[in-house]
């Protein structure tokens, strides 16, 4: 499989500017970056997202593969980003953009500014078999925890972005921070995809709260772990139950609370 | 103008689990419902949005306000919520649904799962002019966080919403959480749209990042102070720059930064 030709476009990540405080001092703030990104696929126009623009072609992918626009990164002959207009051209080998259909579909079943697939997704969650022989061992968690505590991090710079991590046991392999939730998860999904990694053997943390929408690209990418240090919700609870996923919330430090696929965790 | 005829089908908005502690301990977790609601206009579907269902009827209304889907809210004749079936009926006056060419302005404009409707927001920002006589005392910030503080909040007890406040002055007219920041800010836009309220005399309070969405969405609704316990991006900034708001950020207590229109600010 030819790896796509990618641009390397990453924006800076954070600026500073000044803020007056409570006293009427001057406190120069930084802030995280957030630049429109619209997507064209073989110069149709598609989408425009709103990114920090840390890893913006892994971010083009994913988007495309979680949105089912795309039916596998061997289609794609490359990723170009270009800042000077804000735009990612995407070409395709058979030149013939993105199928009508799957736009349509898009329209009826997105959660636009909420961020779910919904149909295409619920329909895909009961194929969905995560490996129920693995293990997580309370050390690897607490591991992993401080693992993401001492990762350098825009959050504690800018405190406006969410990180998503990729890990094998408390090794981080990939961190993605972004103003978007979805975003920092479509990037981790699109790098994996462009490495060609599995999900299997791997942890998701998450800085997020473990929504529906979480748990459902949680695995999609075939990973049998999510790890967050916020909280859940109803739906995110039940999903993950469904797919019997292991989801821990809360987590940090040595604290955390194991939610579902209890099965799998060891303390 | 008739107001339309609208269901009240609030959904409980958290729920009980049973999670387990770094001890080993069964520890019941109050987490946020979540619930799927797919939109019909006139019987046709449009979207499914993720929502605690603390607001429904407004949600539908501000959604379709906001990605400019309906004219006006006397188009509206009613706002059916069906949680048997987890959809909102919205019926026309016309009787004609959504206008093709807005949806399919959509697709290529909104950044699912980003919140955003990019080329139409910023085509519209531009025209937007917020009132510069207004002003903003310390004072009156201080009661405000005080009020959100004392605010019976799901957050407090679930920690996996999001929470917008609309206030005049330190008193608060609305608040509205949802699993979704996007959905907090599209229920209070719907009641005051519902309720004709004019944002001018106002302050917009959100728990969440002050985003270029956030910024946009508060200066549509008129609204010249915006008020945040989070931080802000780099887009959220240049905009609040460009339609003269006043932003104010990290504010908890007897702390804040003043980010931009410091001018409506009185220390």
């Amino acid at each position: 499989m030819a790896r796509p030709r990618l641009s390397d476009a990453r924006r800076p990540l954070t600026f500073t500017i000044d803020a007056v405080n409570e006293h009427g001092e001057a406190v120069p703030t930084r802030i995280a970056g957030e630049h429109p990104l619209t997507i064209y696929v073989d110069r149709q126009e598609l989408v425009t997202l709103m990114t920090l623009g840390g890893a913006p072609e892994a971010l083009t992918l994913g988007y495309l593969r979680n949105q089912r626009l795309v039916n596998g990164v061997d289609d794609i002959a490359a990723i170009q980003v270009d800042w000077e207009v804000n735009a990612v051209a995407v070409t395709t080998h058979a030149g013939t953009g993105v199928e009508p259909r799957r736009v349509e579909k898009r329209t009826v079943t997105t959660g636009c500014g909420q961020g779910t697939v919904f149909g295409d997704l619920m329909a895909d969650i009961d194929a969905i078999r995560l490996p129920a022989e693995r293990r997580l061992e309370q050390a690897t968690l607490y591991g992993l925890l401080d693992a993401v505590r001492h990762h350098e991090s825009i959050y504690k710079q800018a405190g406006a972005v969410h990180g998503c991590a990729l890990a094998r046991g408390a090794e981080i392999l990939m961190f993605v921070e972004d103003v978007g939730r979805d975003n920092a998860v479509d990037a981790i999904a699109g790098q994996m995809w462009l490495d060609g990694l599995g999900g299997e053997d791997k942890i998701f943390y998450t800085t997020g709260r473990l929504t529906s929408e979480m748990v459902i690209k949680t695995a999609q990418m075939g990973i049998p772990f999510l790890v967050s240090r916020s909280g859940l919700t109803q739906m995110g609870f039940e999903l993950a139950t469904r797919v019997g996923m292991t989801m821990i919330g809360r987590a940090q430090g040595k604290h955390y609370l194991l939610f579902t696929g209890r099965e799998r965790f060891e303390r």
